[in-house]
């Protein structure tokens, strides 16, 4: 899938579920492929409503059975890393964090990149259910076979300076 | 209006717009009539997804033709005052904010308590569009006869050092 069909796909995602975007935003949709050029399988698409010196909102729409890989956000000098909400708006969420790993897991690890998810404390996200993930906290997370969308709401998003546990994978696009 | 009827009206709503809640949520929607008892005049009704030290993200319902009282977020000690970035949902909000006063604003300015509206550059928002709300400054908004829904993301939300330009306002619940 190209860059224009994943943010028609997103956007169509959005306005099913009655998210409507300006056509401002619509063009800046972004594309996340993470430098590993498997879209459909580890992958995000989103888009930003607001990121200030305070805090940021943000939409992620994730397509059927995609992941969004493993990553934390680290202290920048003397602030704290980022400390994000997130809220399942539409589809499930299988949401893996630092902690206690859950048993018996209900995502499936990306094959290619098996050895990059190492966190397995598992948190399910239907529509209306919520968690927040502490700064500086490896998480990962799948949308089930009916995608996704997820509400962000964080304090400042600084995305160039996220972690991620694949060291193939360049986060700016 | 009674509280329980707001309640239900306020979750009706957000339900045909998409936007689901947990019941945990349902039961602590909140109903602010500002101790004015004319809660379908003025008032507002909202439900609070997150609110920590760092950000705080909301979803304000507004009624048709509802309005929230011109009110501001003064600094708290050393903190700035909340900053607040206002997303129309559904329906469309008519947003007044201090600055060059809008030559015939569209909103009609509830007859009860016309000397308590003092700020008229209007911003007009439709879904999709948003507008943010400096810390410390006046504002007040009405929803057209279709009410509106809205995100509000922002600071720190502590509504009791709210100040309003009506002197009967009592934020407290």
């Amino acid at each position: 899938m190209d860059r224009k069909a994943a943010q028609l796909q997103t956007i169509e995602t959005l306005t099913k579920a009655g998210l409507v975007l300006t056509e401002d935003e619509m063009q800046r949709v972004e594309i996340a492929d993470f430098g590993l050029d498997r879209l459909e399988q580890e992958g995000l698409q989103l888009i930003t409503y607001e990121n200030n010196s305070h805090y940021c909102a943000k939409e992620l729409v994730l397509f059927p059975n995609q992941t969004c890989p493993e990553h934390k956000h680290p202290p920048i000098g003397k602030t704290e890393g980022k400390q994000e909400t997130f809220r399942c708006r539409a589809g499930k969420v299988y949401l893996y964090v630092e902690g206690e790993p859950t048993e018996s897991i209900q995502a499936t690890i990306p094959r290619e990149s098996e050895a990059y998810y190492t966190v397995f404390h598992e948190v399910e996200l239907n529509p209306g259910q919520q968690y927040t993930i502490p700064p500086n906290t490896l998480h990962w997370f799948q949308a089930t076979e009916q995608g996704a969308i997820v509400s962000e709401f964080s304090t400042t998003s600084r995305d160039e300076y996220d972690i991620f546990t694949n060291p193939d994978i360049k986060r700016t696009p």
